[in-house]
């Protein structure tokens, strides 16, 4: 099954209508995302975090509308968006994680909700975590060789090493690439598809593929 | 001496105000930033880029207000913010460039602009290179020990190791780190200065600093 998980980053990157689209799914509220889902007519299955960014009117009004909120002290062991995404893995062993809200305002959060399904913790699942806003969809891949499918919508194709990476390679993108290494994180940006599927492969690291559009 | 460049991301992270403290320094504008810094009063010394994202009218406006524009074509060897660091580089040697309108929007486009400093063009300019948002400070630091000092406004203090890092110490910041080894990207958030100067070092690798805001 698929989980969805708002987390509490600024409103505006989060793409709302796409939100609605997945309303009659199953979501879990970080902090803030959860006040933003009941906003928006979804109530979530479980609401966690430590609520620093939500104000005490918004705070009791989660706690008479859900069953199922965890309040954290502010200085704690974990992020509120791993203690989200640990939830969905507990509680429901998914085979898709979808995180919203995830990106824009603090750099600092963002890199830290982007860098997340590379840690022990949740590496397992890293290949069916799937980061999305406004601009941008994200997924993580590990060593092999992949098909790729474009979206539509959805102009730009980039791919990006997060770690460390040996022999990527781009066989049939608009700009192609071949065997390539890097010991430092780079952002192959402003690629295209050229059809419907495209490949790419490598053979150490963690590869970012993102699609996106202006 | 200190060269601004205001790259082509979206309007809405950028601190105009903040730009305008600046007015009086050099400046280049890369692809649309050229067009925002000409609409804020400001007339770069220099523009480079493709202007894929600069409509004819205003592309003309910036060929007869500017004594410099560099027009390349949309498919090119570099990023448009290559160029515009490259530019800065070339023409002033700077001891300081600060990089703005570089986030929010496409996020392969951010991280190809957060990774920049470390790729073997730009490495010798690494430590004198900062980027900056509406949220953000980001400095970016070789292995060493360093103090680095509060900033008014922003509350949180972040350390990024943007490639496999260790002995990563924070011996005195309000969570301190001991000797952390990584051999993933991670993001320490939500740290705070705990006195004006904090000090932190490591061995191996590349880290970010980011003082960040709500």
């Amino acid at each position: 099954m698929r989980v969805n998980v708002m987390v509490g980053g600024p409103r505006e990157p989060i793409p709302v209508e796409t939100v609605q689209g997945y309303r009659d799914e199953t979501w879990i509220g970080v902090d803030h995302g959860a006040t933003l889902l009941l906003e928006w007519g979804i109530t979530p299955v479980a609401a966690i975090g430590d609520f620093d960014s939500t104000n005490p009117t918004e705070l009791a009004r989660l706690k008479t509308s859900l069953d199922n909120i965890t309040v954290y002290p502010p200085a704690k062991d974990f992020t509120d968006t791993q203690l989200g995404i640990m939830t969905a893995i507990k509680n429901y062993q998914p085979d898709e994680i979808v995180i919203w809200g995830a990106t824009g305002g603090r750099l600092d959060q963002e890199l830290a909700n982007l860098y997340l399904p590379m840690q022990d913790t949740f590496r397992d699942y890293l290949h069916c975590i799937t980061l999305v806003d406004r601009c941008n969809v994200v997924r993580y891949f590990r060593p092999g060789t992949y098909a790729i499918h474009r979206r539509p919508g959805f102009d730009y194709l980039a791919f990006v090493n997060l770690t460390p990476v040996t022999g990527l390679t781009l066989p049939d993108e608009k700009y192609p690439l071949v065997n390539w290494d890097s010991p430092i994180p780079f952002a192959w940006s402003s690629n295209r598809f050229t059809s419907a599927v495209n490949h790419f492969s490598f053979d150490t690291g963690v590869v970012a593929v993102i699609w996106s559009r202006d």
